[in-house]
């Protein structure tokens, strides 16, 4: 690697002499006294920027010789053939089937991959992808923290390499975002609990942040206004990271007077707390409390007792979101926003809602 | 990163002229005619090489200024502050949790880390220490694949930029060996089962190449012998990392005339099918058989019935490994060899082996 990068740039520039100059958005942005935000948006012609602003961005980029949509680190050393990819976490089911997906697919491709963990802080993931935005690797695959309210550092990135998204996407970056149907899951585990007879349902949810958990809870919401059941007692509680805090609230919720009959947990982690909270209360599955969890465990089927699941298409979404980036390295001229899709997931019913 | 390893390497000379020639093990074996291994056992001083073959080693080594232990590569990079982790998977809760342990090392001492994935072939491990010899890296921490049944290119790796092990680890490298008691392990999961009544134990392994499987496989028949079951039909079972085949296995295995009345997994991996085969089969637990797993999985308490497990030191030995580079990195003159430590697994008793 560090033997060669003057001899990539060279012959790089001698067939794209139009990106020599390394104008990026960061640039544009400086000179206009603009958020980078704003520049990228301008550029992609957004309806959330003025005309006159548009014009703007607009004219400095053609000044500056700008080529919107080819990134011009990357085609300065294209030859890493090394890709990113950067998850909160890996101890969750979800994340290490994806990664599968995505070596299989960069394997076939002749790509490397390198895994980045941001243990769901915003600041490791801004200082992860500024140091790769230096060149390190030719892209990135994010699936963003937990705590990622802000998306300036994602332009910033997007403006030097190209950046897709799965599962914890951004929509607001103007690039390929492989989804699953999180709205729909959300309303079909509860319509699940609602048929087999709860009335009281609780759903578990971490940071309301990302909006794959915000399009859960609004799946959830529906379903319990679709059936009546609005003043029945539903909620929706925050757990977090800490699993004694999550124990601790699962507790508290399951000794209420009014103690929900039926439990919709958003995230893997939260099933042994569950689990253990319900055993230690005398409180059994199916029949005091019925349960579902977004998981994708294979020892959901050994677990006493076995847990329906929502599984999500954990290895299909890594080789989509893997295989929609290494297209566009492959050939730039693709767009890459058009290579989004969103790939069902499944309710698997078992013993713990089920008699 | 491509922007200044030119001013790295002249920074790093002024100061180090005598590592400017870049001698390395490689050089050394081809001037001799001799394996890299060869060399690299002379320079250490090893019983195995003759006392000729050392005098020529040192000689040539001297006439060419190479400095055995002084990693000439890590000192002209010294400064990617980046350690690589080459592991065989992630979706194991040991891997997952020994990485949080070497990432909380590695960021308290403001180092990045990089993950890389071998899924258990050792071609991968090969291109991978190939290639991070290159000098992304300032060194690695490695757990070996479960086909590494060959050591050149790790000492190829370790002539390059320091190289330490755990878990999975290579004793003929003269390094950092972070283990737990495997044999002890083995012996007390086994005597835990005789314990409880058991008389025919199979013990289910993967790959004997790997040192941890066999001292696990030495431990079990240690307890057979020392408790007069050798003849009462005890065995040890092959399986590998096809699921479908493992359940085949195991599901003949039960159902043998004199099907085992204990059983011993050496990997994760084996629980759900395990559980589903004596599920299958009628097989209650721990009435018809007793079950002891290797593993870290939290929700082993939850399974049906809670599992009985050793569970190794995980995080502690990721904390351990990273320790010992990031110790070395910031001063070279420590002897990496001193740093191995074996940190001990415990025994964890639930109700699939006790009543």
């Amino acid at each position: 690697m560090h033997d060669k990068p003057i001899v990539v740039c060279l012959v790089i520039i001698a067939h794209k002499p139009q990106v020599m100059g390394a104008i990026t958005i960061k640039i544009l942005a400086e000179k206009l006294n603009l958020s980078t935000a704003t520049i990228s948006k301008a550029l992609s012609d957004s309806h959330e920027i003025s005309v006159g602003t548009k014009q703007r961005v607009l004219q400095l980029a053609r000044e500056l010789n700008y080529t919107p949509n080819v990134y011009a680190g990357s085609l300065r050393r294209h030859k890493s053939k090394t890709i990113a990819v950067v998850i909160p976490e890996i101890a969750d089911s979800f994340f290490s089937l994806a990664l599968n997906g995505i070596e299989e697919v960069a394997l076939a491709n002749s790509y490397h991959t390198l895994i980045y963990l941001t243990h769901e802080k915003l600041e490791r993931e801004k200082a992860i992808l500024k140091e790769l935005a230096g060149g390190r690797v030719d892209g990135a695959l994010v699936s963003v923290t937990a705590e990622t309210d802000s998306v300036e550092h994602l332009y910033e990135f997007n403006s030097q390499l190209p950046l897709v998204f799965f599962d914890r996407v951004c929509p607001e970056i103007d690039t390929a975002q492989i989804t699953t149907n999180d709205f729909e899951s959300g309303y079909l585990a509860t319509k699940h609990l609602i048929d087999a007879g709860c009335r009281k349902i609780a759903l578990l949810s971490i940071s309301n942040k990302l909006n794959i958990i915000s399009e859960r809870v609004r799946g959830f919401k529906k379903a319990i206004v679709d059936h009546n059941l609005n003043d029945a007692g539903s909620c929706v509680v925050e757990c977090d990271e800490n699993p004694d805090r999550n124990h601790q609230l699962i507790s508290e919720l399951m000794q209420r007077v009014d103690r929900p009959d039926g439990i919709v947990a958003t995230v893997e982690k939260l099933t042994t707390e569950i689990y253990l909270v319900c055993h230690d209360l005398g409180l059994t599955m199916p029949n005091a409390v019925k349960v579902v969890c977004f998981s994708n465990q294979p020892s959901a089927t050994i677990f006493n007792p076995s847990l329906t699941t929502i599984n999500q298409p954990a290895f299909e979404m890594g080789k989509a979101v893997a295989l929609a980036l290494i297209k566009f390295l492959k050939n730039s001229s693709i767009s890459l926003p058009d290579e989004s899709i969103e790939i069902p997931s499944k309710l698997i019913v078992r013993r713990s809602s089920s008699n």
